[in-house]
């Protein structure tokens, strides 16, 4: 069974260029650490940042909500999202040993963007993903510093994002071969779904998209992050319920969802932004409504997505030797 | 691309019956009721009983857990479940307006089992779930009476359990096709975990286990419920991380878990049944690690008998007449 | 410390009438049932029926959330209230044997007035919570019938609420004394908040608001139903807020909350009608915006009108003698 | 109403020191920073540990669980908590900028502990908690750095904790007095509960503990860090029971778990310690039986201690000047 079999069960369009950013404004950009330090130690690392849209993050948040679907994971900020409902922050992927650096760094770049904050009251809530890449990566080493968030920040562009073995991808594997960022989206009734994922999972014989050899490499258990965009108008409970959506697509390509695994779904709706400010005191909106045909579209347009942009991931991340002389392949797919 | 080709991609062993009765001393019963009442209407539904085990389910009970996928449904009991982590009811399967009648009988057989309930204070929480079967079913009628609840469970019995157009399966529609009652099993490292559905999902064009017409049925959404039985020595948390794995294995079969589906799963582990009554203040007990290979292996056994729970459902579904002489077939499958 | 000296520590006005109906076009029916069977045995329970509004309450849907701040308790109907932000049927409360044939009369009421329900596919959630009341009631006769549902929601009206030993108040018992039906109401900035309460929990010696004897009846732990009506607009997690702030209110009465209780709360709001069917696929709606200070003002009024509808429902209950010629007294207050 | 009628209605007997300590080996370090910069900022903020023991928190863990009564709050680590049942980390408190070098801080220390840690495949999960102190401290300055993380850590002792305007505590505000660190104990049939709070939240008229001047700071809605420690052997499911009850504790001391309030509690059992690694695939535990009246004890200790650390933390916190040249003055108990 190939790729291309599976992709005729896919029904639904995909976008422009099959990516996250054909979300209009959303934007991706990543940082990659890649360094030989000595004969046992690899820097094989980085950050990944998506913004929600290109203005003030803060000024004007995004309806967001998360879903865990395993929580072996180190996952920052999902309290307050859960809680209002609301992102105000980039959504940043890196390594787990560098959660803080990269909360840090992107705490400095929207208090340098917002000189109220901290000030006049108001606090920020900064959402860090992350999976652990140190079967490639001198993850002890702490690599990854403060300015790199920010970096990945500035750097973040509108147009297809890179996929495979860059940014916080750069040292991930999944399904026994090297894994990374992926991206992948569809459109439902002239609104766009995307899906971007960091991919460290799977062992060789869990794939369901592809042969592999029943060799199976000795890693542990792994995680992936998902993060979902679109356009269509949703509030918080309604992107739960699309957030919810992706343990079906992660399912299609074969994980378990095993035990050590941070499985994480973080999604967002550039629909209706949310002003930090107001001087009015209700919230005018219009939301779809859930019983319509379109939100199984949006559904089904997660879960496309996510098996694809996992199963992307693979295909574009190229073979990448890190730590103790290790190397891990790029997945024969295609 | 057939059933069989999926079945190679089945890694672990089934069950001495593939059915979720392998696991010692669960049972099953069902009391299917079929009349045709007149021209327009007919009596095309059921209940279906699993009991956990042979004993007095009040006096011992077993570990439990839920997962509410997707929330459009009426499952009663889930809220004292998932407090407590246990269950001490059989977990009773009817259609949508019959969860009343069916509480109402299993409540009756419990208290005739026990005097001392409702008179020296104790209470009783019975679990019902449910799918709408009004495609074929007449269901406005409510046909189920508390009767037919105790009956069920009088004739549950732990043989090989029935499936197909059998008790609350009697008129399921799956895929387009005839859905209902479906078993499965698996085996990990001496362990058994078994599944039951009642299935009632899906547009024919969802299937990924098999090529349906593309002619799709104008059915609702439907849902399924998902009973998941272990005797591996599991506590609540670690049942509902179980019953968070069936979401896996419903988006194998293709399965959208679209907005009206009720996509709920019930697990219980029968290995440290929990008495009502105790001289000690603690209750000693063992339990599985989770960082143990053994509980991925009880993942993937979820995964995989309950993907092929649903398509079992639909490979032993008869080819059933409904009300308003609508016609749902036996899946093409084999 | 006297209630009048706990009255000083309130600081919004109350509603017209303190009491839920003070919420435009919400409306509370009581059915009452109270009859000597024999020398052991006395029915002395009933049904409340909470209505949202005085339109088709299937047809003309509200905002809903629950929370369960202790589940032990058989609470029907919050799975999908909680998938759908809905609340779609009256809020019915009874003793915990009854939840079935209370659930069975809404839905006949329901059914009558939607004749499409189950026959063009849709379903019905019907809500019921409950406590026990088999301290004075022979609960396991289960007197209450179909029939009494739907009698309690035909008396619903609008006018000030009975509160104390009426409906499902009955039987119930709080502090040591007779508890029952309790309600209050605040007013926020032109918005109203109302609870009503069905107590029955607390020993005498828990109580914060009233110097109760140190004798402590031997009665079970109880339980509380909490429902909170609001006319502010606000959606599913705003509502879902304001029901998590009952166990605040729950707090300053002097409940620990205990093991056995079934403490659940349930809020909606009448400000935003959601119609079953629509033409449009977006739904335009104006909500309360998180940090706007009426907020807080909500939650205030939350938690003033849960605390003092639990003082309400001690305040208006009359002694009761029920079964086995147990007597509980009314609480001295005032 | 004074304190000591207040303290008339507890009905626990306090621990040895009225303090998180008196469970046996349970340990508390601050570390204060507190400096004028200029005439407009001051550094006045600080980190406070608390160990669940003294030996190896990622080799001996702890089990776990976590309440988010309101969610406007930056905590780390609760993902994983959650999910696992565990802590494996010291929790540590700081202010809301300081999240990330204390949890870079944390996990230098555990790494320099655990040397395989990051290289042959585990992860760590650090738990990170925080009020806003903008008020009086210069937050955006960033004054804490990681190695401040790490001497409260190492400078935590057994002995009675301090309290008020200590550690994390230093630039707290709290009903419009100063607040920070308090901490409250209760025995329970040979058990003990402790609760630690760190306080920031309440307006002045909120106060149900005291009658403060009427005169209302205007201060922002702040939040609350609670951590409840039993020694009472209890799992996850249970510990989340007792977290929950920190509702009722913070209700009764008059918080309206404002908008804009993090009130997050996290509670562990030093009962059972819980292996990182295991040669056995099961876990022998004994856990008290939720029905025993033990359990009603451990959620009245849970109250009590909630709202007698909160008074606490009001009582011995010292008049404290900050930024801006603002003065906030002890609050007027005893």
């Amino acid at each position: 069974m190939s790729i291309i079999d599976r992709g005729l069960l896919m029904k639904l369009q995909k976008g422009l260029n099959n990516c996250i950013t054909d979300i209009t404004d959303v934007k991706v950009g990543h940082v990659t650490l890649y360094e030989k330090v000595n004969h046992q130690d690899t820097i094989c690392t980085g950050v990944t940042a998506i913004l929600p849209h290109s203005g003030s993050l803060f000024r004007k948040k995004v309806r967001a909500a998360s879903s865990v679907i395993n929580g072996f994971g180190k996952t920052a900020g999902l309290v307050q999202l859960d809680e209002l409902g609301l992102l105000e922050s980039p959504i940043m992927l890196t390594n787990t040993f560098s959660v803080a650096p990269v909360m840090q760094g992107t705490l400095q770049y929207m208090l340098d963007e917002n000189p109220e904050v901290g000030d006049t009251a108001s606090s920020l809530n900064i959402v860090v993903g992350e999976c652990n890449d140190s079967y490639l990566n001198s993850m002890r080493l702490q690599a990854v510093k403060p300015g790199h968030a920010i970096q990945a920040i500035d750097r973040a562009s509108d147009g297809p994002a890179w996929e495979g073995a860059v940014g916080a991808g750069k040292g991930m594997v999944s399904f026994g071969h090297k894994g990374g960022i992926g991206t992948a989206s569809r459109t439902v009734k002239g609104y766009t779904v995307g899906c971007l994922v960091l991919t460290n999972f799977g062992k060789r014989e869990d794939a369901l998209f592809a042969d592999f050899s029943k060799r199976n490499m000795n890693t542990p258990d792994g995680s992936i992050m998902m993060i979902i965009a679109t356009d269509a108008p949703l509030y918080d409970r309604q992107l739960k319920r699309l957030a919810n959506r992706t343990a079906a697509g992660l399912g299609r390509t074969g994980s378990i969802i095993g035990h050590g695994s941070g499985d994480i779904a973080i999604s967002f709706s550039t629909a209706d932004l949310y002003a930090h400010d107001s001087d009015s005191h209700v919230e005018k909106s219009a939301f779809i409504r859930d019983d319509h045909p379109v939100m199984n579209g949006l559904f089904q347009a997660v879960i496309e997505s996510t098996e694809e942009a996992v199963i992307n991931s693979l295909r574009k991340a190229e073979t990448t030797k890190g730590r103790k002389g290790r190397v891990v392949e790029t997945a024969p797919l295609d």
